[in-house]
């Protein structure tokens, strides 16, 4: 199975380097071996029929700042979409950096994909806030398989157990933690009494924020996940527009305080039920919600069961390599095990 | 697709009404039309090539004391093993009373379905703990189905959920709360500053626990639940006699205390890591694993990725029964939707 990578990030690295370690596992157990057939980064590509492998990959990005630097099989390019369509993949891994408010060529090169009969994976989450319902539609359109387990909860499988739990049963509400550095945030404001700007700025020094953490402290990046789960678990077409959205910037340390005081803590939630919304709500402490630090939770209402919760790190570019692994199994299994 | 129910209790019950309830959606969903063509309790049966309805079997349980009441259908026998060799059922649903210490007839049960080429479904956990590589084997070897789903969890699907996190990765350590009961006895323990004595009385009063609490708070259900953990995840042929069993019987209340003063809550835990075990461990305190009252949790430990722990109710007859449905919909995919 040929596979092209857009981008060349954390996630993408360790995709590459997963894919190179489980190689004679993957063939023994399920018969399939992967070939990396092209990968590119902002300024160029590496192409090669023959398959590259991670370490000329990473010593031409280190010597060179781009994959295009290695030897023979450079291509100076940015136009990722004639790429994929040109390429003969069987399949495409978008894991571009997501970008909310410019989804607009990850959209392209999935679209790309689709038209030219690839299969596609996307861990970017972008295309999908955006236009998740004509994503689908058009994988669908053009008999691919298109898969984005990575886009919530990183490596905790989210979206396949919410599958899971709403086969033989309904999902009739949904409400998460689905970001990790506001929860970071609200549960250090609230542990070390601290108020919101102190804290911003030392999950920014630790590496736990972005510099520019509007996405995480807006609630968008929740917001898109919110989007995905409505779309995939709840088959409800929606795109961020959908999503009333409230975030935490600024938020005074008295509503934690209050919080405490009626017994709950106060998180950023996510919850899909007669509408899309992210706001800061109250959780009682002891909650399976209640999770500290960074981590993310999910709990799923259901109409004759009762409330599932799942609980895992929501990002990481390890654990989101495992994602993409498992969609790529997913998509062999679905197409019964050819090329 | 001809399903036989074996037993009829809680769950049996629920699993019947569930099936009658979804019979269009499982149709236009799936193109499955299940008819449900015996039933036994421990004194009879009832048998129909037409199909069984939910109300008269109720009614003929409620006025006869047995199935075997339903007129025109009844078959006095207490042979179950007997009727599901000779029945023309697809598949069997193993839904008799766990008894660990006498798993003898539901091994039978389930061996005389794979004999006869008929699928399987166990909630009876009694055969798993007993012998279960060999009865993975024996279906194996007729070539039928054989799933459990409900063993484990209830309703919460913590089988899949384990063996999809296995995908794209490797569980390298299992610990998790298998047990309800006594979970609920050592929380209300902490929690009220009560002795074990009291909390099993009033569990007891309350229905949370059998009148016979032995498997509960000596450990054997938890420990039943790592042995098809064990096989079913780790593919590490396991019965019970492979597990170091510890309960809770007679648990003094300082040990509760002592750990508390340390920051953690005393739980009742089941390992797979290098030995499979079941104990009383400390679990620090907002740890997801602290999950309080009644409620089951499980943290699978990955090679690549973080941990990922699932919360959620152990048991309960519906949710068990939304369980068997799971597998029952699992079963006619692989067999293609086939009868």
């Amino acid at each position: 199975m040929r596979i092209f990578v857009v981008g060349y990030g954390v996630v993408a690295r360790s995709f590459i380097d997963l894919l190179e370690a489980q190689q004679s596992v993957l063939y023994q157990q399920q018969g399939l071996s992967p070939r990396l057939v092209g990968v590119c980064d902002s300024t160029g590509a590496a192409v090669s029929e023959r398959g590259l492998s991670a370490d000329e990959l990473r010593a031409a990005k280190e010597s060179t700042g781009t994959v295009a630097g290695v030897a023979g099989h450079g291509v100076r390019t940015v136009d990722a979409a004639q790429l994929i369509a040109e390429c003969d993949a069987d399949i495409v891994v978008e894991a571009s950096p997501s970008q909310m408010s410019t989804p607009g060529r990850s959209i392209e090169n999935l679209k790309a994909a689709f038209r030219t009969g690839k299969h596609a994976i996307s861990v970017n989450k972008a295309p999908l806030a955006a236009a998740m319902p004509a994503m689908l539609e058009l994988a669908e359109f053009n008999g691919v398989q298109f898969r984005f387990s990575g886009t919530v909860g990183g490596g905790t499988p989210v979206l396949n157990v919410a599958r899971e739990c709403a086969r033989g049963d309904e999902v009739t509400m949904v409400r998460g933690i689905f970001n990790g550095t506001t929860n970071f945030i609200l549960w250090k404001m609230h542990s070390e009494g601290l108020d919101f700007d102190t804290v911003l700025k030392e999950a920014i020094d630790l590496g736990y924020a972005e510099t520019d953490p509007s996405a995480d402290i807006d609630g968008v990046d929740a917001a898109t996940k919110v989007v995905i789960l409505a779309n995939y678990v709840l088959g409800r077409p929606a795109t961020i527009g959908d999503v009333k959205v409230e975030g935490i910037r600024g938020l005074p340390r008295e509503r934690i305080e209050e919080a405490a005081q009626r017994g709950n803590h106060l998180k950023l939630i996510g919850e899909i039920g007669e509408a899309l919304s992210v706001a800061p709500q109250e959780v009682p402490i002891g909650d399976p919600l209640d999770v500290p630090a960074s981590l993310n939770a999910i709990t799923l209402s259901l109409k004759a069961s009762s409330d599932i919760t799942l609980i895992g790190r929501g990002a990481g570019g390890i654990e989101t390599a495992t994602s993409v692994m498992r969609d790529l199994l997913d998509i062999w299994n679905v197409i019964g095990g050819r090329s």
